[in-house]
């Protein structure tokens, strides 16, 4: 794959980076790369499952559309998305064999890129053009390749492959929100094999890590307590104190106790609640995380989250609001797909890194649990190494436009294993 | 009525004090006296509703059971009496005419009467003989002037009385558990009039407060959680915490908002959990008490309070048991049954104070709201000064007994005022 | 006093609102129209202790301070208020005698003005011309009197009067915020008489409160705990988690036991905590308020809400900052100023009401306390009746401009009273 | 060595069971036993020092003195013993050479045990004759095997052996309490070897764990509050409510977070708090311990807990009493006393395990890291495998004594290894 078309592609993605839910410009220009490809992109609810979306704003999405519109994206396509951002892209061989997803994620970070005069998308002018948004993770990387590799699908000779690939752009990866309602959509369900990245992150330029570790199971939660507000002097006795249900249960929900067959986590992120010091509030809401080293334990630290904000709520006379922002699952790598990966990787002279912990949370995991459980599927998440300026999701990130091929060319050679025609 | 007869009646009852809802002893010599004097005494079910017996402990019940066998009270007795104390004795006129309840209470206190050499029971050698349990409020005299009130109804002449009097003798006065479930049983659900009092207090020989006010609405809780045992380092997550439970519960009890119309409270008295520090708590109690000014303050500190544990039992997956262990209410005496005191008080020379404060509990409330609200019935409760060697509920409290014959005769003028055949 | 005079002053006044510690513009035209009648308005720390000065946000006075320069504020006058709001006019009779201290309020509300068609402001063209501000306490009234009463001393014949009069402007009352600063200036330090009221509230047009009661004591508080943020999945134990403070320390707030002499309150209006789900929190702060139905029992509530939150600092190794955000004391009216109010009441047909409950909390009270303490001077605080439509604090708020000439003939007659030539 | 002298040891020390720090009787046997062998025993403080000893309570200690008494152990050897259990016999070769401690656990467990008539200690006449109290985890088996190696050194050949070893005959192993003070005096600060071991637990008969691992560290608490009891009704101001102390200090413990490094663990075992319902309570405590993976990671948790007490303590305005009831840290066995206690095992047909989870807390580690860190001194700690009857801490618990010659053997082979004469 030419590199410059893959610059091309990051740079002028990384110039308008959009937070999760709101990638509509971002995915007008997937859209029409891939149409010119002879791709006819699925949008809107026939890859989101509007019921399982987390973590998004209506205003937020009202607000992306109108500027979308003014940047002259195509109103049509706007009505196919129906308020909802990513595509897929379906290559069909004709022939019988295996179905391939793969998945790339679109969205960006809050964060105000840097004006340091050595940050490379300054001085080449593809800086974001957005105050506080940035694509500071990479994300426009794996956009590119997955382009890369829908052009090269295209490219392949008649009869060569058999099957299908299934290129997912996915919205909302920025606090594990997208996969969830991608998944529910069915999108995957009839896949065979599944394969996903990340650039950069634990290895450098050389490297690759074909079998990572360690990911967090993990849930995200807003808690919404809505009571009574009265006047705390004259009276006390009438207001139903949201303020002490957030505060009680976010005691509480601290004290989940440990588990003994790993590692948990819990977090109270942020509170809010009252709005005047002389009113018993009426209002608050907790935003919460939870974690856990397998899905077993996850699965505990929500149970006791929920039991525990119901039992505040019928305590304390509040009505309650639970709302699952986002979640991601652990991932085993098959080991089959690990040596595929391997295999390939040998002849760009990677070093192959076998395993490595993750760390961290990714709802790639979740579209591959599902190819894995529904069709006995195979699945990989793996690490493709960049040399990196800053830190991911910091403003003066940036990685190594030079790993881009390779990435397309792991892929493409993955695809020649799995689904040539023999 | 002479004096030396009611003295023998209390030093007698003073002797043998026996604690709430442990009183066979006590009632068996009542239900001699009564005999004696040609009463029926009813007994057991027919004057206590036992769904409504509160803060009974049926070891305690059974081991006095034991003890009053040895001390000879007759079995069949025992039998009627059917594990429950107190008696009530009816005289009956056999005129049409108006009934009117006198209530005393029976029980005594926990403390260990004192030895000190200048102590009168000591001296005339009526001191408790039982280690820790001792008539220290006064209910010894309450019954000898039941007693000589009893007496005096049989020694009228025929026909100058009508009517009826219902005389209840209620366990369990401390703690306030005894009224309510004699409340339950109808006990007084015929009565016209009531009349109850406590002697001592807040006033000395000499005095009669005619209308007492500020009666505490009360009540008192235990709330038990049961929960799951579990090694605290092997499987901190089996745990279901009943400490944890019991924490919350309390600091959440404590912090019950105030009452914008009057006074509230709210107490936990004491809190059990746990057995051993290595293992995760399977049960814990707390024994509670809420106050209020008013009916309407009592009942809103009832409903939070027993929401809020209601809400920890769910939150923490915890089986709760909520059992109500006494309860009193305020009263407000009929201004005819304040009138009708002062008057006949005058002839005995008393200072008549008209209006004092209670500031505590007494369930006699529960009886006289019942007569007030079933019948429009006509309600009293008076306190009959006293003066007193050390304080209520202390083990060198004693009383006037010269005040015994003018609490006998107060009552008889009352009833020949409200039942006299006219 | 002529009415027109005092109206104009109101509906100037009206028109231009000013919150608390912002009163730049309101302060220009008081001083305006004080020298003009030949007084030398005292300005800035002679009148504020800057050091006491509670719930004023620097960057909301210098905001407004630029709004001032615009409006055209003199900006000598403003160097001389030295961004401190309200000023002292004394008048000075030349002649030894009391000196008497008179209080008037100067800031509005945070309350939209309505545009409802009747509202008379909006008709006569005085509507606030600032958004979300509003007159809607009737401080211009308050404001119009105290004027009224400085032109009436400047008009009274030479050697009529002795002694000397200071007319307090005081700024920030609601919050009740002003009134402390502008004591620990001494500035009534020397006063033998102090006199302060408010219109409407709990009396109509005809009616004056000579002695209303019930003054809550109140203490406003921001608590402001400072931990340490960290990664909630990778560092739990970093962090030092100033939510975890500011939730264990509102629920322990909120259980402040009652206290046995007296009603008592406490409030927990706003907490802020975090700023992101995913992580830990380094800042965190609580918007409390304590009332007390007598000094003792405010104090005992501000003892105990600021060990609690100490305790909760050092427990969770949190900075805490404790800032007094306002503060107001109980009153009692001298009787002998209660007499005098009532007799120069009679002349005007006033119906005059000996006491009702006020029930709320007003920062005169501080002042007053000062007086009655430090020269064992004599106070009042009473009620001017006024019919109104709306309520206090509300949109369409609006008092009886009728009653402003009979606020100032109440007051100059006590003057006469008080300071009049023998 | 011969089986039957050490079934003989066993089962006299078996049938009188002593709980820790009362073991006066279970001393002075073995004190008779080792004088019998030429030893003079150490006692009392020169071993034990007084400042560190935790859990002990004076009152059991007194009670058991006098049923040493009872048993007829020496007036004069308790006096020396000075309230103290335990003892310590040096075996001292006169020659140059390093010294090894040896150190053996000699406390029971509070159980009854069993009368189930297959139980070995019944049949063959050895059952415990103290109620509740048994050897029930295999000590009185380790004493037996000490006194075989005191005996067996006795019996060397003069000359043969070099430097010197110390028996240390521990009390109060069971909630880890006796190592500490047992350390503290000084007693293992010249030693330059050091091993210990359990019989049973994570093995059975013909197996050997040379390097057990996961030790846990772990601190035992006792937090106690004293506050200000007070009427709840009248002076609800007053009380200061060790009841809520505790409760809140319970809560925020249960939520110390997790560590970020392994492992931690955190249980209140035991809240006790309050005598009456209806009085504000003025004693509470809770009894609570902590755990760690790493020394560290407790550490963290005993600060953490102890800075929670003491803020509650403060915010209350309570009493605080902070007392360490038992701690125990963990263990890295150093290899080349691995690889000595492999080479020794081999003879005796033994299943060398080389490493398994020990899983639980003891406090010979604390011992053995004083051995390592003062004089780079080297320590094992191993399990000698036996099939059990029952478990650990149960009724019914019995050990195969034919693994007790084999613990002689493997020590005195050690020691073999490490104080010939060469």
């Amino acid at each position: 794959m030419e590199i410059d078309q893959l610059k091309k592609w990051r740079r002028e993605l990384h110039s308008f980076p959009e937070l999760g839910w709101t990638e509509f410009v971002t995915t007008s220009v997937l859209v029409r790369e891939l149409k010119s490809m002879g791709y006819e992109p699925l949008l809107g609810e026939s890859i989101i499952n509007r019921e399982f979306v987390r973590g998004r704003k209506i205003d937020l999405v009202q607000k992306a559309i109108k500027v979308a519109i003014d940047k002259g994206v195509d109103k049509e396509l706007l009505n196919k998305m129906n308020e909802l951002t990513g595509c897929v892209a379906i290559f069909d061989s004709g022939l019988p064999g295996p179905t391939v997803a793969l998945r790339f994620d679109i969205d960006c970070v809050g964060v105000q890129e840097t004006d340091n005069e050595n940050h490379l998308p300054l001085i080449n002018g593809f800086k974001s053009n957005t105050p506080n948004q940035m694509h500071a993770c990479g994300h426009d990387g794996h956009m590119a390749i997955g382009l890369g590799i829908a052009k090269w699908l295209k490219q392949q000779p008649v009869n060569s492959l058999c099957g299908r690939v299934k290129l997912l752009f996915q919205p909302a990866e920025e606090g594990v929100r997208g996969a969830k309602p991608m998944e529910m959509s069915g999108i995957v369900d009839d896949c065979n094999y599944y394969l996903a990245s990340h650039i950069g992150f634990i290895a450098k330029s050389g490297e690759i890590v074909v079998n990572p570790n360690s990911f967090l199971c993990t849930t995200k939660y807003d808690f919404r307590f809505k009571g009574l507000s009265s006047h705390p002097g004259k009276d006390p006795h009438v207001g139903i104190n949201a303020l002490a249900g957030c505060c009680n249960a976010a005691t509480q929900l601290l004290a989940i106790p440990r588990h003994g067959k790993g590692m948990s986590r819990i977090n109270v992120g942020v509170i809010r609640a009252g709005e005047a010091r002389n009113v018993i509030p009426a209002y608050g809401e907790l935003q919460v995380e939870v974690r856990g080293e397998t899905e077993e334990i996850n699965t505990f630290m929500c149970q006791q989250a929920e039991r525990l904000v119901k039992g505040v709520a019928l305590g304390f006379g509040l009505d309650l609001e639970i709302e699952v922002m986002g979640e991601a699952v652990d991932l085993t790598n098959d080991q089959e797909m690990v040596q595929l990966l391997s295999d390939v990787s040998k002849p760009y002279n990677l070093t192959i890194i076998e395993s490595r912990p993750f760390g961290g949370s990714e709802d790639a995991t979740i579209l591959a649990r599902r190819v894995q459980k529904i069709n006995n599927g195979k699945a990989i998440y793996f690490v493709l190494g960049s040399d990196l300026k800053g830190t991911h999701h910091q403003s003066d990130f940036d990685f190594d436009e030079s790993i881009l091929p390779i990435g397309v060319n792991i892929y493409t050679n993955c695809l020649l294993k799995l689904i040539s025609k023999k």
